[in-house]
């Protein structure tokens, strides 16, 4: 019963990757936004399947329909259901796969947990699953619009090649302008080739997203459990693949000293602001006003087309070979879920910080 | 209002470090729990200040007293309420940090989201709200014995010191042995050693948690939001100081290939188990019965002996200068909070898989 | 934002009177429950406009579409989701309604909060979302019926006419035997005559509908707020219309002694019940295994046949007259609805209860 | 776990009647908020045991105290618990009634729901717990008198004496001026003549508590299933001894005609407002501005001096005999616990509606 997500913005996701069909519910979204149906449609396509030699050659349309919530091109305060139709779901035989638990993927798990499972492509543990949250989140980015918020994620490692520029030192407006989605063009290319050569080897690789939000109000977060880094947190781990998760200083910050590390306050232009952003723009899990930034660590893609040992339902040793079309690397396609998720976070607390002082 | 953790075994946290009490409320703890009061106060005690030269010096007696929900020595399932109450807690003199905003403290943040705060001692974003969560944790790891999960903690980096060896080849039941809860007696000298240089240059420095959860049943966590390691990551995020969370094998997974990365079943004496663990316990969001075990990042803390220049509430420039006694790097008293989220989130996940099948 | 209903099985319902069609998700149906869908067709059926003389004679198909979260027939654990298509939903002209508040409706309200909203037919506030509610509802009795629960309800008043004889001294399988849906075959023909004659009069008439429900564990119900009646009395009054609620002795106990309506238990076959069942099944919050029963009060249908004063969203003095084909009684329509919103009730309560003892 | 109450404006009770105390969290009141102590303490008092010869002869203090959330006077906009420690708890025997099942109690019930209950007074199902709810609900008129919105209840039944007079033809003030708060002077002497029959003959009679809110704002409520009278049913049904709600017309609306029962809009200085009320001040659930009221029917209450048939937890037929000193009728002091509870519900759906235009 883990498919809803926030609490004022809240959404629902449902589907699996071969049934009828995928979508998400948007519930709390509030009435009057103008909702830009291409800007849905263009965000997902960002994610979809078949974009370039370095993603799936999968084809998928992934053409949302909104079914409510939505009148006159602007929402009206109550739910918005868009659903995805999954194309020729029928068409490929999984028979060989049914009893068989591919490693590293959920099918053992679900089988445990559940004893019935859509094995059919992952069912609900696909990350076609993903493509919903893709369009709760342009919801959620039209309204963060609204509010000068804005959201730039972008892939600063694969493998070993490792984007070593900080955000401020790059211009993210070029992340776009690569099939890897870094914004460092010779960075990218090495990226790239790295990714094509593992493809060739039949096998995949890691990667980390890093994400930017800036435009963030000060005060969103809510102490002591819901704090902003730890919702973010949250949301991040909840995207498949993802392993891990750091923001502001992160993991390198353990090996720097307090007088290092501190973010001093100063105050210019009827603004108190901070001389360095160590804390990653949250302080007692509450935004500040600086940039809010992280990274996510993604693992390899445990699908790969090599044969590999494993065991069935009735604990027989089998064969698991690799078929179909995959990613070798998820990090370009995980860039606009990323946003996507940052977006629902902060969405959802700008709502509920309006109930902080009376 | 983010003060509430949990679904079905849910605690609701409330206090301020220089307020009358600290405290916790558990609801859904299930009847008929033997509580071990005596095994409360030891967890306490783990995390209370003042148990050694590399913690803060400050003596409290962290007595937790319980208010309701236990008859005749067992839980009734009815709400416990615990509370700690504050010693001496009218005795300093905080006017001089009144106005001012400390460098990365929440003090700033509260301001400005709640327009009026206890700034004494940090009031609500003390660490010492984590004593109610350890009081909690007690509880939830009292009924995770019942089902044979156990959890451990300790501390795997202090600063530049690195322990290099993972979980299995250490024995854990050191851990307790060494003021800096690390389990490998060479490592825990040369931490003690650097904090207590740390502290003499009356500064502080960060540090990393590991831990480790065995015996849990196959089935805990419920995707596709709630997953199992979302909702640790989560939960140690919301830990004072935390940048940072990473389960298996963690942001190092990322260089390595889906051939390298993948687990592969094995079926021996009716168990299904993986032959390697870099999914670190949890596939699909769902544990798979290995061992679960993740790292936190904690920052060096914000509180230095030194002087810093900040601003105040009216925007004036200020020097904040450091007083009272502190940690000089949190992580050893950070052990048992770790666990305590841990066993929190466990515990959860444990009842509310009961209702994943007819 | 308030959509959804349920802990453990949980619904989020979506959609427009007249926007392109409603429907329902559902979360956490246990996996491996056999999935009837004519039997949800056929409680469709049983709530749809046009079945007889004294309902609506619009023509709906509302014909359920699953869309997720079945497999082979069973539920997998993940989320249903499940869509009914509006037909011909842009045939009508609604503009001289857009601007008008019709009296007793939701009109003025949802434009005062969300200040923009679907006008047509009422929009997101037509009963027409119930039919999401009758759907989810006949996958919750899906699941009762493998736990013995039984949920049967009826009308017991139109108007004045009123249903002299208890639950008990009734055959509640003659419900659906007559178009009132009222069990006593002689009551029923002065029910259909009272309608007939309103709806002639071009006017409508309040009713209550009875509900009873057989077969319920001991346990059921989480105090103190969530008790089993307080949830019952919420998911009945969330339909539209419902003016009040009432279970066991309901306003008729606040006449009597407590030694009239105290239920004495007695012990028989081993097994406890009560002699009387003034209680209506459920002691402190929690159900005793006794009959469950509670009526559910109906108010007039608002859109009447009629012109009626009221003003537009300008407050200019306006007329509303009567149009198109409206229900004159509501509650021979609504007995599924109750039974529905009861089921959901008690599958999240059963579930919940799971967790109750270690 | 079901012992917490609202969404943003969060409450959690906890503790026994003859435990060591009982209590509140208040999660989520804005920050800034005066905290008028002994405003709380004076509502407490209303619902006290001992206040006069038609109650319970019990004395206790119920001296509330403030743990947290409160500095200098006023809301912090983190959690305030309070706490009422319970006075010689330990002070009698209940040994008698440790087995036994106490007639239309929540003995039985718990008994089997949790397997092991503190079976002292009623444990956790005495309305002892009321007094933490009224003290929340203190803090929350607190609030409500901030924006205007004013509450008051008064009894208007008990047995077979009814009030018969709407709210708006009395003088609610008069209300504190009798100890059966009844604001007729005439029908008050009469329910307290009746009421202290009844006591004298050994036996208890139930009673109607009728709530009016004035001065709530347009837009209150989030359908379709938190609709503001669904909630405010629950809350009232969550009131131990609570059999039954009605809102507005409530069941005699059932007989009235839609064109009698239509509230027909009007606008008078820039005002839109509705000739009558029968939709009592909610329209599709949402407040429209107008008086909201309703009615909650008590039972009679369960503990009769009377020797009672009953029996014990191992099947054996009992005698439970009357003992210790409980009220006759509970209305009278239930009728600070309804305006608790209404102003819990209205403050939390007060700082929802925040959220809902952008």
């Amino acid at each position: 019963m883990g498919n809803t997500y926030g609490n004022t913005f809240r959404i629902t996701t449902f589907g699996e990757s071969h049934g009828k069909a995928i979508g998400v519910t948007i519930d709390g979204c509030p009435a009057g936004l103008a909702i830009d149906e291409a800007f849905i449609q263009s965000e997902l396509d960002r994610r979809k399947p078949g974009q370039s030699k370095i993603t799936t050659q999968r084809k998928e349309g992934d053409k949302a329909e909104i079914l409510s919530g939505i009148f006159e091109g602007k929402s009206t305060g109550t739910p918005m259901a868009i659903v995805i139709y999954n194309e020729d779901q029928k068409s490929k035989d999984y028979a060989h796969i049914a009893e068989k638990f591919r490693p590293s993927h959920a099918d053992y798990t679900y089988q445990q947990k559940y004893g019935h499972r859509d094995y059919r492509g992952g069912g609900r543990s696909s990350a076609r699953e993903t493509a919903a949250r893709v369009a709760a989140g342009a919801i959620a980015k039209l309204f963060l619009k609204q509010i000068g918020v804005e959201i730039n994620a972008y892939v600063s490692q694969t493998g070993h090649i490792r984007l070593d520029k900080q955000y401020w030192e790059l211009d993210l407006s070029n992340t776009e302008n690569n099939i890897v989605r870094c914004p460092d063009t010779e960075t990218a290319d090495r990226m790239i080739s790295l990714i094509d050569k593992v493809r060739k080897d039949q096998d995949t690789i890691g990667g980390v997203v890093s994400c930017v939000i800036t435009g963030t109000p000060v005060g969103l977060g809510e102490p002591v459990f819901d704090k902003l880094h730890a919702e973010l947190g949250k949301a991040m781990l909840s995207i498949n693949a993802v392993k891990g998760f750091e923001y502001g200083s992160g993991f390198a910050g353990v090996n720097m000293t307090g007088s290092q590390h501190n973010d001093l306050f100063e105050h210019n232009e009827g603004k108190t602001t901070t001389r360095t952003n160590h804390s990653g723009g949250i302080q007692g899990g509450i935004s500040n006003g600086e940039d809010i930034y992280f990274n996510v660590a993604f693992k390899p893609v445990a699908t790969i087309m090599q044969d590999q040992e494993s065991v069935d339902v009735h604990g027989n040793a089998v064969t698991v070979s690799g078929k179909g079309r995959h990613d070798p690397c998820v990090v370009p396609r995980a860039v606009p879920i990323v946003e996507a998720m940052a977006a629902l976070v902060i969405a959802d607390f700008y709502l509920l910080n309006k109930a902080s002082k009376i």
